[in-house]
């Protein structure tokens, strides 16, 4: 398999491209063999040389993009020049097109009609949130499918027309299993010690790491044969992991968090200093969170940490505002603010500014607080601005995880 | 120019590649051609093969990943393959590993030595930010550097190393230049109607467009004699877009609204229900924005809106928590509450439930407060969660800008 993610826009850095990962993590959790990516820009030459090569080297290609009305949408015209045929218009596409813009309500530009043209012999794909048809193809003995750029567009429709092409077309394929382990709260280094015999190169069974602003994902992948051994590596990796694992599958922090506490019927809220609403906003990723959150307060001046959640004076300016004292003192304001039966809050140096020798960029300072009373931790990270406000983000909605686990000692009594 | 992004975890979509659109970026606003991209697992083959093609077709590759101690980091044993060579240690490599260990004063690993190792004849290339050297070499005419995988490590080794080689290999290359404009609040078709003449495929000057969440980046690009007519293209460009063009370059709205409110003198506060948070941590990404945000509150729950907003219960049940008539008392109230001189409100639909006929999911109403009153303004937005919640930040921005801009009227007096 090969992903071609086309636009001068992703060549030139001027957007990330997001296809290819979602593509390749949605194939390789059915079994399907891992795949290559490829960038091209809007250029007819480079985008049938591209295309000409992953014909030759795989069995399918997914082509994402340039299939637009306007003249950088070149997708269908390299697929039609692969092929050696002209474009020719699909009624039933101009059909769909023509209805769509009439529900609008207002008069369609004629270069929408250019989406109506497929390479002659090739098939249209419906595009159930969009405007373009894909195509599919077949040139050689390679499948070619290309989809629009958009991921809400591309992705129900590499669900609804690509993966069942690709399932009928090698249903012998080599079985193939990945099953994953999500953590929080410990090094990546600690984590690969204690896996460190598992994620040997020459075992058949492979286990791997890959970290984003604290957030490890540990994946344990087996082919053929060793398809057979990824659920028992799988369980032995869970069983080191212990608590510092929050899920044995690949689910966000926050939607585990959510479940906790929905599983529990308990509300949070959330104080937020360095992270400012981070923390907060990830929470409210996961349909579903305002039956749980009631909300928080963003208190980045220190005024508002006095009065919108009642950190006394005296304390903020005996112990800084970056201090275990002030990070309790705001948990416990927030919850008794909000009524909330669980609150979390963060102050810390996200930089690049505002650094000491005694609190330097990084030191972060979280408190949880319960009916038992609010408790302070200490963390220091190492980075940007950008990465300390990330994982300090993550650490807070994991240590709320693991107050609500059992995991995290509560206050003393 | 290639770019090679190594590692399973991209191949397989664990993570997303950010290293290609970095170094694309930034290769192209210095005017150096666009690059390709490849995505590449960590398979000792699959790397040669690679980097044989990428040499064979470009002048100049770089290879992100695979320089790290573990048995999957590969990339130095691909490039010592490439030239046919044995590895060697580098003396000074292992003396700047070895001190690196010693002040961390925990006992290195042996495995670690392997970063030591270079291609014979290759130069290590230092790294100011890690333990693993980059390496660089030079195959048939085709320059090779191979940089570490963590942004962090390789974007600093990239303007260190990468780019001044560039430089000098190619001092009589043609001129390229880009110039870009950022847009917010308007749909991009009708920008690109604005547009539509100078965006056509055959004008010298390439003028492009991309969007993210409802900001919108216009690129106006020329390539040797072409680059001189860049200037005036964009200053057109500039002239069609008026006051919804929020930056004459590509900066981050945040940035711009920072700035402007810090000419200015004035704070701001934020009152957030359905981005619960997401406008004021996006607020706060650029350094120095504690100067101006004062904070704000996170109303998602009703309640949250009338105890620490001060909306009337009655103006709740009457209105509904998604109207004008709360943003605009959510805006005033946490103005009065924090002091601030300038504060905005969101409150809206982002699904997937909790819509209704008369509020569809991806209504959304917003409110601008200052000292003159606050006035509510209505949006619709057609996507997912994480799109309607991520355009919602970004046009609670947008508005606060254009309102200190002069191009949002004030509320009615």
């Amino acid at each position: 398999m090969e992903i071609l993610s086309t636009g001068d826009e992703l060549l030139r850095g001027r957007s990330r491209d997001t296809n290819h990962a979602r593509i390749a993590s949605l194939l390789t959790e059915r079994g399907f063999e891992a795949a290559g990516g490829r960038i091209v820009g809007d250029s007819l030459p480079d985008l049938l040389d591209a295309l000409r090569r992953a014909v030759a080297r795989a069995d399918a290609v997914v082509v994402t993009g340039g299939l637009g009305p306007t003249a950088d949408d070149l997708t269908r015209d390299a697929a039609a020049r692969l092929l050696g045929v002209p474009l020719v218009e699909d009624p039933a596409s101009r059909r769909r097109i023509e209805s769509l813009w009439r529900r609008r309500g207002v008069p369609m530009p004629p270069s929408n009609l250019r989406q109506a043209l497929l390479p002659r012999g090739a098939a249209a794909l419906r595009n159930a949130a969009g405007t373009a048809p894909g195509i599919a193809l077949r040139s050689g003995g390679t499948d070619v499918f290309c989809l629009p750029g958009p991921p809400r567009e591309m992705e129900p429709m590499l669900r609804r027309w690509v993966l069942p092409a690709l399932r009928r077309r090698s249903p012998g394929r080599p079985r193939e299993r990945t099953l994953y382990a999500s953590c929080c709260g410990v090094p990546e280094s600690d984590l690969a010690d204690r896996l460190a015999d598992l994620m040997a190169r020459d075992r058949e069974v492979r286990v791997g790491t890959a970290v984003t602003e604290g957030i490890i994902t540990v994946a344990v992948h087996g082919a053929g044969e060793a398809a057979r051994g990824v659920g028992a590596v799988h369980r032995e990796v869970l069983r080191r992991l212990g608590r510092d694992a929050y899920a044995a599958g690949r689910v966000p922090l926050a939607a585990r968090l959510l479940d906790l506490l929905r599983e529990r019927g308990l509300t949070l809220a959330l104080a937020e200093s360095c992270t400012a609403g981070l923390a907060a906003a990830r929470f409210a990723e996961t349909p579903g969170a305002s039956a749980v959150l009631l909300g928080g307060v963003v208190a980045y001046h220190d005024g508002l940490k006095e009065s919108l959640l009642g950190v006394p004076r005296a304390l903020l300016r005996r112990e800084g505002a970056v201090s275990g004292a002030v990070a309790a003192a705001m948990a416990a304001g927030i919850r008794e603010r909000t009524g909330a039966d669980l609150a979390g809050a963060v102050t810390g140096v996200a930089g690049p500014g505002g650094g000491s020798r005694r609190k330097p960029v990084g030191t972060v300072w979280f408190a949880v607080a319960d009916r038992d009373g609010s408790l302070p931790v200490l963390r220091r990270f190492a980075g940007d601005r950008t990465f300390i406000r990330g994982i300090a983000s993550h650490t807070l909605l994991d240590l709320l995880r693991r107050r609500v686990e059992g995991a995290l000692p509560g206050p003393p009594r």
